[in-house]
Order: C-alpha cells, then structure tokens, then sequence
C-alpha cells in the first residue's frame, strides 16, 4: 500500500467499542486515524464475544422459553417445540456478522484506515504492526490512544480449553445443550449465559464467592434476583468457595466449600465467569515506563491520559467497570482532548445492566453507600406487580427503587429489577447528570399505560405519595 | 349504610384514572372523598375497555403473530400453532379485572368511599347519586371534581351495534377472528385494535379521512408508520370519505369516496373508531350555567376550576388530548388545588403512545410545527436498523427523530417509531419538562448494548456527530 499514511494524526491500538468509537470521533473532528486490530472482524470482545452474540441469545431462548412455558396461557396452543440449536447459534453468528460489517462501515465512511495486524507500541510513540502474513508496518503518530480491552481471568486448576471449560467465548458456542453447566461466578456473565442454556434446557448451578449473586448491587436487588432466578431453576450456591476441580474427558468435576462443609459439583461443561482483567498485548509497561495500577490497569487522568506524552488509554484497559459504554464514552473524551477541545470523563451516574429476564439496571449509590456518607436519605420503591402494562405483558416481578438525599430530594442512586429496565434506567441517569430530584421525575408525566410509570411512582414513592400501591 | 359521610370535602364524578386517582391524591391529602361510578368496576374506559384490555390482546397477539411467523429463524421449530381465541379473551378479562380490583383496593386502602351509581350534579354542588336499586343518595360536599369522560362517536348511518359495527367496546371483544374487518378512522385506537386482529388472521382495512393516518403526528412518524403497517398486511385508505353504509344480517357495507370515485367495502365486521366526544352523564350544563367549549368541552383553567364556584373538571371531559395520563395529571392538579397546595397543570410536553409494533410514541412540536414558529431548527435522525440491541431482537424498523432549537439546542419536540419506544420516550419528556438540549442528552452515558442508545445517537445527530451511521 503505498498510498498509506504512516505519520497519522492518532492510532489507536483495539477496535472494540472504545476503540472504533474513539476512531470514528476522532475522524469526525479532522484527525487521520489508523486503528490496529488483530482480530478477523472489528468490534473487540462486546461485539463478536460478548454484549451483543449473548442479546441476540437471551432473545432467541426468552421466546423458546415462552412458547414453552406461557404461551397456552395467551391462549397460543402449540403443538411441539423442537430447539434447533444450530440454527439458534446461525442467528447469533448472524447478528455478529451484521454488527462487525457495520463497524467496518462507518470506519469507511469516516475514513478511519484498519490496520489488520498485531499493534506494538514502542518507544517514541512509535507503533508498529505486524499482519498475519508477517509483513511489518511502522506509524510514527502524533498520538496513540491505547484501548487494548480485558480478558477473561482463570482458575489456576482449571484453565480454559473453550470445550469443557469455557469462558464466556466458548459459552456463546457450545454445540449442544448442557445436561448440567456450572457457572463458576455469579455475577453478569455468569447469570446471562447461565439463563440462556438454563431455558434451553440444561440443569444449571452458579457458585458465587461473595454472599450474593453480583455482589456490590444493591441489597434489596441482590434479594429479589436471587429469589427470581432461583424459581426459574438456577440452582445458586452464595458464600461458596471454589477449591479444586479438573475435567475428565468430557466431564467436569468442581470441588468448593462452604461453611467449612466441603461440596462436590460434576457436570459436562463449566463456565468459568469470575471476572476480567486488563489486557496489554503489545505494551510492554515496564520498558516504555507506562505507569499501571495495582491491578495492572493503565493509569488515566480525566482526560483519559497515560503517564506517557501523547499516550491516552481507554476502555477496559484502564479498569474501573469493565463496560461497553464506559469504554465509548471514554474513547469520545480522548478524542475530543486529542483534537483540542474540553472534555472530562466522570464516572458518578454510570449504569450497569444485566440483561436477564428479569433486567437488572443500576446507577448511582446503592442505599448501603449512601447510608455510609452519613447523610440522611430517603428511599422509594414501587413494584412491578401494581402497574397494567406490566401486567398486561404478564411480566410482573421486581421493582424500582429510589435513593434520595432526605434533605434535598437529590436522587443519589437507582436501583431496577423487571421487564426493560435498561431501557428505562436511560431517564433516570439523565436525571442524575442534572443533579434533578425524585420530584423532578414524579411530576413529570410518563404515559399510561407504560412500564415507566414505575420509575414515576417509584419516584414519589420516596416523597411518600406513590398514587398505585 | 347508616355511617355514611353525606357531606365529605370531595365527591368525584366519575371513577376512571382521572377521577380515582384525583380521588387518591386528595385523601392523600386528608380530603375526606367520595367517587361516584356507575359501572360494575372501577376504572372507566381506561381500564374496563381501552388501554389495559388493548395491551393486553396487542401483547397476546404479538406472540401468536411471532410463533407462525418467526419462531423458525430464531432456531425454535413449532409443528403446529393454533389460536384459542376464548383463552386470550379470557386472559385479557383477567388482566382487566386485575387492574379494577387493584383501584378498588386502592380506594379501602385509602378510605375512599365508591358511591355505585349515576352522580348528577345539581344546583349548590349538591351530588345526587342513583343506585342500580334507584335508592338515591344526596350529598352536600365542598368540592366537586366532574370527571365524566368520553364516549365515542359514531356515524349517524351506522350506529353502534357492539355485534357487527363496533366501537372500542365491541371491538374487544369479537367472538370470532373477522374474515374481514373495516376499521373506519386510522387513529391510535383503530391501529391497535386493526393491528391486533390482523395478526390473530383477519383482513383489515383502514379508512382514514385525513391525507395520513395518524393525523397530526410528525409526517416522517406518519410515512414510516404507513409503510411498516401496510407492509404487515394493513390496507390502508386515506383521504377517504366514508360516504355511507350499514348492517344487513352478519355483514356490514361501507361507501366511501376517494378522489371524486366511489369505492365500496363489505366485510362481517366493522370497528368505527372515529374519535371521542366529551361526555357529560349527569351535568346539565345549561341548567347549571357550566361553560363549555365549541367541542363540548368543560372550560377549566390552569388549575381545573370550571366556571362554577368549588367545581373542577378533568380528563377526557374537558378536552384536549384524551389520554389515560393527561387526565391522571389533571386529576393530581385538582385534587392539590382543592387542598390548598400550589398546583398548576401544563401540556407543553405531554406524551402520546401509539402501542402497535413497532410502537410510536411523540411529544413537544412535530417539524412541521416547529418550522411554522418561524425558529430555525435543527433535526436529527437515528435508525433503529443501526442499533445492536434492536438487530439482537430482530425488531430494527423505525427511528428516532429530535427536533431541536438551531440557536440554543433545546429540544422542541420528539418523535419515535420502534421497539419499546413507550418506555424509551419517558427520558425525553423529562428531559424537555428541564427545557433540555440535544446535548445534554447525547452527552449522557446510555447503556450497551440499549435501545435507548438510538435516543442518545439521534440527539447527537441533531448535533451533526451521531458516530454509529
């Protein structure tokens, strides 16, 4: 290619959410922009291994679910359900395919140019590619945004062989229904991927260290989510210490203990999902002097700069909540200070999802925090059961719960358990950027009938004047 | 009922949402309250016969329409499907009398007394009420709330029947899945209604007067409404008069006129759904010198006063957009008033869903109506087809569209065709009651992989940098 340009204004080093973003916004405001990615598609781990192929999964198993389980009752009568696993996965692949090509869409339009290779940065904030054929490519950039993502941690005893025992890549892809999975970790990615073959079928056992399934949500949400998921089959071992284990051809077996009571577990797969960590391949911290954390992170100020001149990371790599949106939202702030414009990252009202079904969405202080600043505070909550659309789609579990500041009605934080809650959240973390009160959202008018007349009750609820309960 | 409180601080006229929940909030607020309501259930057309039944065949239908017709793509093989109509009549029954039974639980909880009967207001704020055994009741309150409703209108050559011509009653309750059904007037309640028996197998046929359906709303909402509707089997008529017509035996006639040529329907049902009129039971207004409106509408002002002393008026009764929560709001306003609280009621903002799939649902000014303030504007388009989560559901059709102040960026209005959009439109209308801008809104970190994430992306399209197109 000799019409490249290998003195670009910024490469970025990951094509995932934060990356290809940070490479769009960056375009968007004038810079030449080269974004290395080794893998065969852009889009990073959400993408091709993560948010998107376990949605387009938890839809497909919610409706085998249903046609199951509920449809009789909505006077749907159905004569045989077959699962054709294959195809349910095709569907998948097929969503993933439609959101990588789109990546690589928008990087055309924008003109953001991929390099298809392993990126390494070196000294000087020289970057240098290597493609898979071997071939050798050197950028000399004004700038390098570092947005090299997380990978799965593993258990010592157990490591991954993405047959038997599965990350959440080999999860999104086992060939055929479990008759028993341990999910190794309670928490995001355990719960999805462990609700996804639980509806299709296979006996399901999570085993979480900490006292509750996604431990730091709050309490009143851990409670009601491991009440739901346990009456929906999960079988769910809190405060369990995993100890041991090891696969036997093409069976798994998972020693742990609890309460000083050792526990045997066999199954034909496990899925170990107890959390991630930042990736660095291609940054060798130590010799570029690149200033990590204790948990191996790339250190960031607020503009999402590194120790090094010229040198921003984002996303994953960076620590803090491993989350898409976090990433983006950090890659559009680097670019932004790149090009030369104000922009600052904060992370107050930043929302996490669990796409069960239930959904689970949160942002803002739990009510334990919150009660730890020594504030007074108030909360309101509002159940799902007592709202008619809710009702009407025979999807009554979970609630909405406020946490406000007592003397000033501030909403601190909000906690939602219950059917399109990552839809509904959206509101209320706007409401949070204005520093608005459950007031402002009480007297707002949400439309009848909708789910998000919970969040509205919910809202004045915590004002103790919830009209519905 | 020897105990009876004869002259309580509050009788409400009418026990739909308006009037129950203008009863609630006002023994909330220590009112002693009496409702009149004469049908068997609390609730009104609302509850009994509008919104809650609707959703409830629309959320039914939803899955029988996806079990024939797309169950297969997701990997899920279904041998035979077959509609038990009785069934998902019945359960919509249930849901209904879930709902009426929750307000009158709502009414003990809150010692709100149900006077079962037709209220007549006489001269003095004097509520006589007429029960089912004609033993009347005369109460002497302090305050009257007249919360009287709508009913629809019909065509003079075609008056209801509930057997063949339907209205919003009828037409909920159709023993049989229609050959064909004629649904006279393209509104929100005609496309639901139209929509539901559609997918349940019935030929429909829309007949809308107006130019488009959905007449009033933003006309990039109405043209891709139409688009999708048609393309989902609707034939769909506008500018169409319907000229005349009528029943004979199980069929129903109807002439109607388009471009100066005649046409001529038949079919076995036909739903008029042609809008709704005030309804005044018990309130002669020229007796009692109550102001009404060209429409007749009661006259309220800003705080639902009527032009009689003590005598507020709310809901569907006193205009405007006839919704479940305007008429929630209005009855909240009156109930604070009568209280003595500050209180004041303002429609700038106010919502309007559409619950069909994809749903619609819009608020503030269209384009159209912005242009014509003389403001320059600015407008910003999002797709849903660009959106992980909507490509993960399979449900991609439609978009989001702001329209934006060009000199301040506050958002004028916004307009919504999509999944979930009912919900997704709650963060916009609170952002609008803050007089907030695209910007605040595309600068707020909304989950991944969300539907709301089409909200964010719009908002900064209005801005020229939405990164996902």
């Amino acid at each position: 290619m000799a019409d490249q340009n290998l003195t670009p204004d910024l490469v970025v080093i990951g094509g995932g959410p934060g990356g290809y973003v940070a490479s769009i916004r960056a375009a968007q405001l004038g810079l030449s922009v080269v974004c290395v990615e080794f893998d065969k598609t852009l889009g990073g781990t959400c993408v091709n291994v993560g948010c998107i192929p376990s949605k387009a999964l938890l839809s497909s198993s919610e409706h085998y679910e249903f046609a199951l389980k509920h449809a009789k009752d909505h006077g749907i009568e159905i004569a045989g359900v077959q699962l054709n696993l294959q195809q349910m996965l095709k569907r998948k692949d097929d969503v993933v395919a439609q959101n990588t090509k789109g990546v690589e869409f928008l990087f055309k339009k924008n003109k953001v140019t991929w390099a298809k290779g392993v990126g390494t940065l070196k000294a000087g904030n020289v970057v240098e590619v290597k493609a898979l054929d071997g071939a050798l490519t050197t950028y000399r950039p004004k700038h390098v945004i570092l947005a090299t993502g997380s990978v799965p941690m593993q258990l010592p005893f157990l490591p991954f062989d993405e047959e038997r025992v599965l990350s959440n890549v080999g999860a999104l892809r086992i060939p055929e229904v479990p008759k028993h999975l341990i999910v190794i970790g309670g928490g995001v990615i355990g719960l999805e991927l462990g609700s996804v073959w639980r509806r299709l079928g296979a006996k399901v056992t999570v085993i979480e260290y900490a006292p509750t399934i996604l431990p730091g949500n709050d309490d009143d949400i851990t409670k009601e989510a491991h009440k739901i998921f346990t009456k929906q089959g999960l079988e769910i071992h809190t405060a369990t210490k995993v100890t041991g284990g090891g696969r036997n051809g093409s069976m798994v077996t998972i020693e742990a203990e609890k309460d000083g009571q050792a526990m045997r577990f066999e199954a034909d797969y496990v899925l170990v999902s107890i959390g991630r960590k930042p990736s660095l391949t291609g940054v060798d911290a130590a010799a570029l002097g690149l200033a990590l954390g204790t948990r191996g992170e790339i250190v960031v100020d607020a503009q999402m700069r590194t120790s090094l001149p010229n040198v921003f990371a984002i996303g994953d790599a960076v620590g803090g909540k491993l989350l898409a949106h976090k990433a983006e939202e950090e890659g559009v702030i680097a670019a932004e200070v790149i090009a030369g414009h104000h922009a600052k990252m904060h992370y107050h009202n930043m929302p996490g999802v669990v796409y069960t079904w239930p959904e689970i969405a949160t942002a803002g202080l739990t009510e334990a925090e919150a009660r730890a600043t020594g504030k007074a505070i108030k909360v309101g909550k509002f159940p799902f059961s007592a709202n008619g659309r809710a009702r009407s789609m025979a999807s009554t579990e979970g609630f909405v719960k406020f946490v406000t500041d007592a003397a000033t009605d501030e909403i601190l934080g909000c906690h939602m358990i219950g059917p399109n809650v990552s839809d509904l959240l959206s509101e209320i973390v706007l409401a949070m950027e204005y520093r608005g009160t459950a007031d402002d959202v009480g007297e707002t008018v949400h439309s009848h009938p909708t789910l998000s007349e919970v969040v509205k009750e919910a809202a004045l609820a915590a004002l103790g004047r919830a009209i519905h309960i």
